[in-house]
């Protein structure tokens, strides 16, 4: 398998191993791109990519555009709140507009779940899903497994815990599906009210103690906390959460000395996460940023019709370019 | 004819059936540009277009940038609240302040009728309006009249309906011009509250009853109300004006069978237009929009100096890049 | 010196005579750049600039943006209020994400005087400070010594006087340590609650009554002034700061008859300059605004380790580029 067959990347439910194999392999060739003093190749030289932001985003906007940039394809940014874009044909009004000034790519963020999938059925363009409600972050999760493959080479067998609000996280849902897919053994831990009945059925184990959740951890990923859940009940107080789900360095004594701590950010310091933990040795916060502008390189261009550069390191530091070969739609 | 020997583009008032032409030849070889997988020349590269939108707009801005940016001209934006551009004074100012950076072009949305003159007036860049008030909006005339000449080849005795508010619609007025310019026998039709006394100076004819309008039309060009000039008491309700100026397929069986139907978005579907009519078979409102990037692109190509591409399609062919000879200002 | 060793600019306060040389020489090369019809040199391709603005602006982020673009480098924009930066630690966050997304270079506006420093202090990309607070605004100091140098040659003994608020202004500042350094004399006026008391002990003179200040002055730089101060008690009313510290032809005649009038902008006419002197023959305002993509492009390139161009004028012509030969930093 050298190119994805597939047009669009809506979440990493029903995404094959295989598949997550070739994005994380293209996204290892792109890491390095960044690295260079010009970082930047001409794979999507002339294509357009749209910015759809429904929903305000720093990091993630930023991580995609740059992502565009260094493929060298024109970019523009739309951003819009949702309040403006209420109705459904609304939303559809402005994919279709967008899409008739002949678009390649549209990268969507919106606070509906299945607002791309919606897209993607009614328009050409490729759709990338930025975060769809609380629904899938795929390009999330995909970094995370990037992460992880790059410490361990295979994840197989390996104890990964999800900590925090399960119910209302899509970055936890396309890590579960893309944890699982890949042969991790997945726990996710947090407050009952915040842990979906029944997501047993997802492959994973639940455990609301976070000692016991912890216990022979490789990995925890630790979520953000939305402060206006506890506005809503959800739990009692930050403090409260703090000291039962937050993350600090006496509870992972539970876990495996070399255990991986993860945040897909930003970071409420104190609560979901102790100070000294977000900072120290073995979390990987900041390489899991850097990782995103990599694997976000590799989605836009396997989904162009891009070609996975060969595996021989040599071929490819000959060349010095990723290999833009291009598997044309026109000619299809 | 193969230049356009203008230095700004304010309105469509007093441009040449044969300048008209000379855009729309032009824009149809930038169409053939979108359409390829690398969407771009060189044209305009090195050249900075400053967009200076005073009024929100996502789809026009977005056409320009892309237009812009398939021309390889360098772009930057800039949104200002009309509020904070009270006095004539400031908006001398930062023009100049803009131009002072060295600016090829300013593309300028204002909320003031004349606002683009008045900067054409003061500084050395060439002015593209992109809409001011209710005056103009000259390429999305331009794009009408572009989408009239693709269906039919020539304008001339074509009957061409303007429904709804004439009267605060810069829409309306540069389809007006164009149209007359290119012989098309106009109706404007609106209540009578909306379509200003005396129009038919500029050549137009005037019907209020949308029934006796459209019979034997070959285009309704509808335009979208504002739902404010409501409460200002011009139109009783939304409902009303839906029963007697909105365009449904019952009204359209007055028009010729194949009558063309536009708007120039965003639709109000259910009040000026049917949702049945915004997506059945004659409408052409995503044509309009895909054309509007191309007769941007022409614009401010033959705006910056370049000559018009050759007629012969196989010499066009052979180059596959559109010929970039641009006649320099600095030399003239 | 043909290079700047320095890695990052934050403010004007120590930089050497020289070394602001090195910088006005290399802004030399690049004002002729902004002249060409290709408004483009390769020197920072490939290389990703962010622009971090947590203060809103107009002028200083477009010209950045076009000295960035000019340069080729990436450039993505960031814009934020500083309410939702309250805390140090989250732009300290802010800042380690952007960097771990592998940027060369953060240009910083931020309300807070030592934001850029504090940056700088934790991450590995080059840092320019665009604004900090009250404290510096190094570019807008440079682009006002590259106006008097171009007039003048040199700014030995020359008299320029900084008019305003000079307790809140950081333009003020940053022109106090280079017009020093590059040893004119300076003497700042304006009323008593508006300078700070002991300022002499950074090299100038306090002179409070406008008149005598500008005896015999060759430049007058007037600041704008901010009118929440006057809410603040700070100054009675506008008329009454008019009158006694505005910058008019009648008071101009105390000053040498070749004076040159500056200002930052943008100018509160007839507040703290008069109509008819922001548009005289003596005023250079708009040529300081042309100057300032100069400088910061000559800024950006220098600090990314860019070589000064050659002094000799005929090799500089027949290259037609600037010559981006990088002592690249991965090197050292």
């Amino acid at each position: 398998m050298t190119t994805l067959n597939r047009k669009h990347l809506l979440g990493l439910e029903g995404v094959s191993a295989e598949e997550i194999g070739l994005i994380l392999d293209t996204a290892e060739s792109f890491k390095e791109v960044s690295e260079r003093p010009v970082k930047k190749v001409p794979a999507l030289r002339g294509q357009t990519i749209v910015n759809l932001f429904f929903e305000p985003s720093t990091r993630t906007r930023i991580s995609f555009e740059l992502a565009e940039k260094r493929l060298s394809a024109d970019t523009v940014n739309f951003s819009a709140s949702t309040s403006s874009v209420k109705k459904g044909e609304t939303l559809r009004d402005t994919a279709e507009n967008i899409e008739a000034m002949k678009i390649d790519m549209i990268v969507i963020r919106h606070g509906s779940p299945g607002a791309p999938h919606f897209l993607a059925g009614l328009i050409d363009a490729t759709v990338v899903n930025a975060g769809d409600g609380a629904h899938e972050h795929p390009t999330q999760g995909l970094l995370d497994l990037f992460t992880l493959r790059e410490k361990w080479g295979s994840l197989r067998g390996r104890k990964v815990v999800v900590v925090g609000d399960i119910t209302h996280s899509r970055v936890a849902r396309s890590n579960i599906y893309g944890l699982v897919t890949l042969d991790a053994e997945v726990t996710v831990c947090g407050p009952p009210t915040l842990v979906p009945p029944g997501i047993e059925a997802l492959g994973v184990k639940v455990e609301h103690r976070l000692e016991r959740a912890l216990e022979g951890a490789d990995a925890v990923n630790v979520l953000r906390i939305q402060l206006e859940r506890q506005k809503a009940g959800l739990f009692p107080s930050t403090d409260e959460y703090a000291t039962r789900w937050g993350v600090n360095r006496r509870v992972l004594e539970r876990a495996k000395p070399d255990c991986v701590v993860m945040h897909p950010g930003p970071i409420n310091r104190g609560i979901e996460i102790a100070q000294d933990v977000a900072d120290f040795e073995r979390s990987v916060i900041l390489e899991q940023v850097t990782n995103g502008v990599a694997v976000r390189m590799a989605v836009l261009y396997l989904l162009s019709g891009g070609e996975a550069p060969a595996r021989e390191p040599e071929a490819e530091e000959q060349s010095g370019e990723l290999r833009a070969v291009r598997k044309d739609k026109e000619m299809v």
